[in-house]
């Protein structure tokens, strides 16, 4: 458990240059309030990208070195080239952890790792958010006691458009009468998704401490601990079988 | 129960045409003996479709009439349409039943559906496969016992690249020695989805009665009960919620 | 689907001869009331059991012939005798529905079948319900709509001390500002299990056509396909074996 | 990281003086081979317990200081006392990890977690098991590749009557034709629990270097990071509720 975990966050990074409500509260940039959390946290080292760069800053060596990889995306998921989700996927199936923020429900990412609609109610207004913990006993819940809550978020409300989750970990409540699974996990390939709902650009969200202590907690707990490349090998048996008249005529190369 | 359920058989209907092995065991095309014994069932409506006909016999027209979609394809997934693809995916989020035979592990719409590799091992050889069922109480399962046997098939073998299935119903022996999870259900929006293992093209195994049971069980089990499209609405609060000072700068439109 | 399913409600039949509030609202007993709205639909055959008769009304042959059990039950959990619970236990493992309501969430019965502490937070007062649904393709949901209110409802509040259900199919909002997973469905052996939240005694929850319309769904949706009775078998290998050289000394007999 | 993990092994230990073949295979008992080759590993703690001790070494102080019991029993499963399983049961929904070990799926203390009847077919014979790990991600299989034999072991058969695991490991191939879900995991309460197959007293199976790395693995996998008391408060609301003219007369005291 010494070397550290390395930590990538992803951010859209539009809204805090076009929205000056935005700016003022993540005037880095939300990518870089959440690395900066992250990076009190002794054991994670901690970078960071965004979909203006070149190859949206997840280049093939970038994806190579990060244990875990967080995504937030809104208005632009569009512009997400299809050639860059799909490395990052089979980085996944391969082992990398990826935790999906917010309105991440709807990048090409998440879609692509549920193969569902991700669809959901939404509303933006002055909503508090009371975020039930139905999982006390998951590493991603420690610290977090039996719920806390979000003075005002952007609401989200059943029914969510997903598979149903390996494991349900938040439940939200709502003022305006919605609920929510609002933390939940799937196991993919080799690799752990986290899909966590707080964090609206106009709110102040990630300054919250019981988000921050969620997000922190996920990152350690999808750490691979293996990196499985994908393969459909032809295999030779390893018990006696009967005599093959054909197997001149088989083939031995290539599903696919 | 007394209107029939719409079953569209589709093949990739290729092999048959190019290996004269293939042929002799389906003359009229795979997709012709799937179609074949299930038109034997008096609750069934059976209609085909193959690879080379426009839009694959995909069109919106014939995938609005279809219950349930049956896939078999194997040499020729990557010329199947992207937007086909597509097509066929939105089908079974609102509630088309798909049943995924075989090679059909590789298909796009499998992989699409599923988010992961869907890879696994294999061997065309001389093998025996012993089918356990594992679900006796499943629909899918009536009639077929503790287990049946295919004389001779292809081989897959574990790690099969899938998510975790909502229900396990089938796993195979083989006699080189390998196992398989050969039958498998995953809820997908409202859509159900069944992969079933057997049915390589070079071995009569659609001509066997057990295989032919599962696969018509299946379709009765895969039925859709609902059509529910996609939507992700903004969505008035149904409890009084604070005034909002800044409601006339909310947005209305669009998660994207 | 001609043959009618065999609905039997069981109830607790004490609060109703104890607290005038109860009677006033369910004046032959709660289990009456359910039957009663059961019995207008064709196609269910409905009976009724009470804790105060001979083995709580459930014999080996009201069992036998039973294809769907409700139970509701709350201060008197503890006066069912454990032989009766293990009766019904191994009847839905063999293949019968049941349907626990309300308090049954502390039933021995259910408890016995989830192998944990179904515990909860609760609190009797003002609280609506609002019950939103979170499968709108399944059975049991059909016809309900996006969510149904009741009135006042007592309150149940997460963490709920269950095993990840197989489906999750309601998630209560409370006026109290709590939530709770309102509906959820498990297989246990050959028969299916769903749990559902409303029905205090003190609230005139299921004389509400809503809640009705769930509890016939979840009837005919639990109605069991097999009855297959447990059983260990010392089973004969279906493939050649070594010579076995200790083949007198083996056991034939008995997993205990 | 730094404190050890507490395991606790439990044996039946009665074949062992019995059966002068077990003896010699396993001379202080299977509880002190299992035990003996836990304690090569420096970060666990290791002790060991057996049914003809006092509470049959199952105090509530031994109890309140494992992090992780293993557990092997097979031919007196009726001799341990209901009082001591609840006792166990307790702990693992707290927190505390338990592996089932082969011939436990009877135990009661595993029937009265899973809910189910837990039985298999079976065969002792001289069929070699080979083992696939179907969850090559997962910290149970760390260091164990694709599969593993063991050279001769009894057989157990599907259908296995569990609940769906929420996690399957492993998936065994029996020479005689049989399949078997030999590895799988569910979360109870607070508590994991893992269920390995392997261990048939009159094989030398726990002498297997793979079979001893799939326990230590287990361990460190079941070890506790909580522990959470069952308690089911009446809450007070955390939203402000109507006025209530019967709050004199509610039950703010028990459910049972």
């Amino acid at each position: 458990m010494s070397t550290p975990i390395k930590a990538l966050v992803w951010g859209e990074f539009r809204h805090e240059k076009k929205n000056p409500k935005v700016a003022a509260i993540y005037p880095q940039g939300m990518h870089e309030t959440i690395a900066g959390f992250l990076r009190k946290e002794p054991d994670l080292q901690v970078s960071t990208a965004w979909l203006d760069q070149p190859e949206h800053g997840l280049t093939k060596e970038a994806l190579a070195s990060t244990d875990v990889l967080l995504w937030w995306g809104h208005m632009a998921h569009g512009d997400v080239a299809d050639e860059v989700v799909e490395r990052v996927r089979r980085r996944v199936l391969e082992g990398m952890g990826l935790i999906v923020l917010h309105s991440g429900h709807y990048a090409k990412i998440f879609k692509a790792l549920m193969g569902t609609t991700c669809s959901l109610k939404w509303r933006e207004s002055t909503d508090k958010e009371r975020i039930w913990n139905v999982a006390p006993h998951h590493p991603i819940t420690a610290g977090i006691g039996d719920y806390f809550e979000i003075p005002a978020e952007e609401m989200y409300g059943e029914p969510f458009g997903i598979p149903t989750p390996d494991e349900l970990i938040f439940i939200s409540w709502f003022t305006g009468g919605e609920v929510f699974r609002s933390g939940a996990t799937w196991q993919r390939g080799s690799g752990r998704v986290f899909y966590f709902r707080p964090g609206h650009e106009t709110y102040p969200t990630y300054h919250q401490a019981q988000v921050q202590r969620v997000i922190a907690n996920a990152v350690r707990w999808a750490r691979p601990t293996v990196c499985i490349p994908d393969n459909c090998p032809n295999s030779a048996p390893l018990e006696p079988l009967p005599a093959d008249a054909e197997a001149a005529d088989r083939p031995t190369e290539g599903h696919r």
